[in-house]
């Protein structure tokens, strides 16, 4: 029988033009792929057909499965000899279950390997032409969750926050907090702030606020990537261009590439 | 004339598989492309032999080329009427010059577009099987530059850096001041601490140790990245594998996928 192999891969923030390379060939030759629930429909639309695509997506206090059930997902797809893909939005090791995930498979001695992805932060500041770590502004670059499941993430001191970039993934609702919270911390309530939602996707909407305005900034529907700080000004600038290679969702990457370069 | 545009693009961390299919596209059809120093010859290696490719690199204390001629070499390329591809390694929005480069676009009135590409700290963690956000151990994932020419950015406060990961950019060599600083903001010396060397790349190494002993540690020659905190460990329990879609240099990434899938 064949040894069967898990790749934890990023799927990016949605474009699928934003895929690795390495990436999109997983997805073109995998049996099976277990996705969650935010990887992009544009993303999912380059799977064939005969690949068996599963959501195993968990949203907060909506468990369709557990992350148990996800683990013994994985590793009897493996031990059935096949290539089985673990889809995640963004990057794999950033703000998912991988390092679980990881031991599980470790655990299970079942081989796998990670293919990085392109995670929310930069697709976002991409498409909004902000430089995350812009010298003249910000000397390091924070990333958050504020998912309302993951606990509390707080910062003490004046100096921290003054000279950064933060990004917070999946920040709520609930902007009177974040705002209050980060005003305590030492940031000013003129701090620039960008509101992002479904970043480098055909439904993407930006909305450039600061830490006062917050409050009143409208509730995008997720993923939605709050970013704060001095860079995030830069936006009033930009105006946002469709990206070059877009494709229709029907149409694979693959197949495009193959024909815009006559390399067929 | 035909209308130029520049486009700003990562060229991720050095293997080419882990280009964005964006990227990888732009590398193939570009007019002009200039490279930093730090972008693999491997991914150089996909760009075809009819394409103006120049090195615009800059390292700390041996400028070949000042910021404000890039702009000008940018500039007058793009009114020439080419594709011009502005190639960084990682993603363009950390750690690079992007603000004043775009800057520059906007004031000249030039059409420009933005590609992300995978950041160095997200490739080096796929490689050594670390989750940099493991909900056990870390709520907050922290870059920054230690770079010799950037200036300082030190944290103040106990409480910041307890729960996170840090991943230090151009961590240069002067590991004993980085240790002493760290530990001065409050991580303990047994905190573990990872190196990596090329990380993605045929000549890839990874070195693990603590803050205590760091200033024992190699020096690996550039890229280097230090990642500290308690994700760190889990490196131990990984064996890296080669990536599954190697090239070899010679061969573009587009005919090798076109030949594995039988596409052509």
């Amino acid at each position: 029988m064949n040894q069967g192999k898990v790749y934890l891969v990023g799927a990016g923030p949605g474009d699928p033009n934003l895929l690795t390379v390495e990436a999109f060939n997983l997805l073109k030759t995998a049996d099976v792929v277990f996705h969650d629930d935010l990887v992009s429909p544009e993303v999912l639309a380059i799977i064939p057909a005969h690949v068996y695509v599963e959501n195993v997506g968990k949203r907060c206090g909506d468990s369709k499965i557990t992350q148990q059930q996800i683990h013994s997902l994985l590793i009897n797809a493996v031990r059935e000899g096949w290539t089985v893909v673990r889809l995640k939005s963004g990057d794999p090791l950033v703000f998912s279950r991988a390092g679980e995930e990881l031991e599980a498979l470790r655990s299970a001695g079942v081989e796998y390997a990670i293919v990085p992805g392109i995670t929310a932060a930069v697709g976002a500041a991409a498409r909004a032409g902000v430089s995350l770590t812009d010298r003249r502004f910000a000397s390091r670059l924070i990333f958050l969750s504020n998912h309302q499941c993951a606990g509390k993430a707080r910062f003490q001191g004046r100096d921290t926050l003054a000279d950064a970039t933060l990004v917070i993934y999946m920040p709520g609702s609930d902007y009177d907090d974040i705002a209050a919270n980060l005003c305590a911390d030492g940031l000013t309530p003129e701090t620039p702030c960008l509101l992002i939602s479904h970043a480098t996707r055909p439904q993407h909407q930006v909305h450039l606020t600061t830490l006062a305005d917050l409050p009143n900034a409208p509730r995008y529907s997720a993923p939605v990537l709050l970013l704060v700080g001095a860079v995030a000004a830069a936006y009033n600038e930009h105006r946002t261009r469709p990206p070059e290679f877009a494709i229709s969702s029907s149409l694979s990457v693959f197949e495009l590439a193959a024909d815009r370069y006559g390399e067929s």
